[in-house]
């Protein structure tokens, strides 16, 4: 062959299909809507409502050495009952592309590697961690916050480039991601220029920092994270730093979040925390909000043949960071995940209260209110 | 490995990609449709259309012992002309869900199996026989009433779970399926409720029950039915009875589905059918319809080469089952089906000729009034 | 095994994924849009946009001897700023079908297939080939303007039937295409006749006929084009002529596309061009426009690990072939492209300059004027 052609990884798998499931069935209790114009909240009916809470499906490959890539298509929400407790949209049956990059190791260590495509900024903890896999019924609503002060995206997702790396040695390890990404929601007419920055254009960057003291929390780099749980491998703690900065466009002076966040793993016990400051400065005003959680699960195998894990998780919103955000959001959940096979098969039983005001996720004071709901799930990934 | 992680199937295949393709090409005679406003119904020009009218793709397998899932993607009706005879939507090109299930077999034997997911409740033969396998030309319009009677969808899957089981022995078989389902379609404001039962929720139940003499109609327990023509290799018949509940609604007191369907498979007859009553209470009054097909095929090998059978179908609809659908509809199908390589290879050609009055999908007597067409088709299933 | 079942391939592969994706960082000077109503055409800021501009995965298999199909899904254009110089609509995050037929080769040499499903009609090259495989930055715009022309989609795809061969013998080659189809774009009233040829119809033909003196250009029969670069291995020109004609629609009396293109290479050079005349004879008035390219490109290897392809493009439109079409549009590209596995792993930089006026892809001289741009691209083919 010739010099100049790319060797395909001996070791390669050009194409690998997955597919993942996150079935609810939930109980709801306390909702609350707006059902004639101009009317009152009513209550509504007390509710069952069955779901596909997320659904995926995807190719993902190493075509060549260095060289990976993922594409992953979601259907979330499938048979979402709007009038359940359970945030999120509803789905009428439709697909959407979720994620779609290539990353490219280009040192032998783990040390450099850049991503290109359309993938997750890398942030929040809670926001970079794959949707399936955290310990709570549901990922912190505390990402949504973030996502969407950030780049106007619930899911997060934007077009850009990242480059990030990882140095374990020994009882300490470090690791990095700069990313710049382009945000398409800041037109202000966003009917006639959807996904567009509008008139005026500013990058958006983004960066993280983590510094693990003990076991590291993952060995090969990569822009997603795994399970909370190390089913009491891993005795480790690792903190994170990160942030975003946007300047001008046509909806905002600056926009930024900072935060930091936090993952302890010792023995049976699973800890995990964040903390974000969203801050907006438009029209002369600075808009201020902040989110975060704080969740703990504890690992106990009964008769060595059941993996429980009983899990807590508080998540908390309050502030004013735009014009369509604002006031206070809470939510608690406490219940409890059996692992059969780890991340990849899992079943749960929790119940959320929520609680707030304002204009938010919780409520907008006007058209909805959330309930409270107690839901069971399975979580199948292959 | 720990005892407490399920161990994968040693013979699983954790994701086996399918696809899907019935092309049709049709000429279409009698079409009507109102072009002006306020104007009366004017003749179309005959016309040609190709169409992928059932297309679709999709993941399988079965990662663990007992446990298998599928997901499966449409784009259905591609290409299709709204002013050609066929029933149903057009497509600009998207994608949808059709399925998306996992199946856990939790008896050793066939008689218990639970499924959860985005999937078809077991109502009538027809609702739950694979699109692309029946011996008509197309399926039955009486499902698209039923399905839209028992859940407001015109594929009519829905979320939710079903038990059911399956027991063969000697020349006589029995079969069961309850499940409970959300009805997502009943809020009296669909547009700022889509996708929500409304203000008020009642589950919406549905069970089947088959009993089979002489040859079992399938070996091993599946949501899924295969194609009515067993190529001459069956001597038996299936009698299932089926309804399905729902109580109070925004828009309904309640709402019932009863029926019953037949298939009888004799060395190279091939004969089915079924009926089904759909009656609703809303508003004080009582509203009732009734549907149902009648449908025989004749298998003829010419030549010890070709394997044929010509076939008949005549499909009927009559009464007033909600607001939305009155009058009458029945459509007769002739046509021959060369099976190439059983159901996964097919050709047909078929005529089918379209009456009725009302407002229903044959016609709304003011805006459309469909034709009568000669369609030729390709299945091919992989 | 019974004779009337038709033999699955012994070598064929039933299913087998594939993925593209063409990732595109720009540079964007010069855009002008309309913010106020009835404004002026305003500068818009200078910007960098990331996007996948074309994205792609699907099944593609062999199933039976002879019987080939693909499927292909696309999302393409996400992330795109709809203010980036760049053509083309944006995209929110929806995927829809490109591709999905079946192609069967009905005699043992090359000399005859049918090809049935959604496809791209066979008329000039540029339409034809692989989006991802030009050596220019971006397919040339011609292709678009003759799509629309012939079937009013952007995408060109229409459903039908299409018959076609190959013949390479010595030195010489011939080939041959003919197809019909639907056009469903051509309802007087497309809002309430989506998906419809309106009261009128009448069939949509496309022919190409190629002639190839020296190396053939494929020496298997299919409806896709390859690469226009053979990485200096052809000797060889090909000459095409194509046409499409479709008779009396809702919206006009006629409509013709008339053409011819080449190919020609030989050692390093890479060469090819093509000529459109649009016709369409509507209200009593004849409308006529013209397109095509001209491209060139010349391989380098350098230091035997190199593999580089300069580039040159120039493409044109003028004219008035439609009502919404007319005035002039012209491109330049200039750039380099580095082939690192042929054309499964490529990476360009370009400059593209756009001028023009009247009502077209490059301005409607109202809210919106394209400007020029400097791209970076990653091609990736799985």
């Amino acid at each position: 062959q010739e010099k100049y052609w790319v060797k395909p990884d001996s070791l390669y798998k050009y194409v690998q299909p997955s597919a993942a499931l996150q079935f609810w069935g939930t109980y709801t209790s306390g909702e609350k809507a707006q059902f004639a114009a101009n009317g009152p909240l009513e209550a509504v009916q007390n509710r069952v409502s069955f779901m596909a809470r997320r659904a995926r499906l995807g190719f993902s490959g190493k075509p060549y050495k260095g060289l990976s890539y993922a594409v992953m298509i979601q259907y979330d929400n499938l048979g979402k009952d709007k009038l359940s407790g359970v945030r999120g949209a509803t789905n009428t049956g439709t697909l959407g592309i979720l994620d779609a990059y290539v990353t490219w190791r280009f040192t032998k260590n783990e040390m450099g590697a850049i991503t290109v495509g359309y993938f997750q900024p890398q942030i929040s903890r809670e926001c970079i961690t794959g949707d399936l896999l955290v310990n709570s019924f549901d990922k912190s609503v505390s990402q949504t916050y973030i996502r969407q002060h950030m780049d106007g995206k619930s899911y997060g997702r934007a077009t850009g480039l990242n480059i990030g790396g990882l140095k374990n040695s020994g009882s300490f390890s470090f690791g990095y991601n700069v990313g710049i990404f382009n945000n398409v929601t800041t037109a202000a007419d966003p009917k006639n220029f959807p996904e567009s920055a509008g008139k005026y254009w500013s990058p958006l960057t983004v960066e993280r920092l983590t510094f693990t003291f003990g076991d590291p929390e993952k060995k090969t780099y990569s822009i997603n994270y795994d399970a909370n749980n190390y089913y009491s491998k891993r005795n480790g703690v690792t903190f994170a730093v990160f942030g975003s900065q946007q300047g001008r466009t046509d909806i905002f002076q600056n926009n930024h979040v900072n935060g930091f966040d936090v993952l302890f793993n010792y023995k049976n016990l699973n800890l995990d925390g964040e903390w974000s400051w969203l801050e907006r400065k438009a029209e002369g005003h600075t808009l201020r909000g902040q989110t975060g959680h704080i969740r703990a699960g504890y690992n106990i195998v009964v008769s060595e043949k059941y993996f429980l894990e009983p899990c807590f998780m508080l998540t908390d919103y309050s502030g004013d960071s735009s014009g369509s955000v604002s006031g206070s959001d809470r939510l608690y959940d406490a219940g409890v995940n059996w692992y059969l096979n780890k991340k990849n098969c899992k079943l749960s039983v929790h119940y959320i209260v929520q609680e707030g005001a304002g204009v938010n996720g919780y409520t907008d004071g006007v058209t909805f209110q959330k309930g409270n709901y107690a839901g069971a799930s399975l979580v199948l990934m292959i």
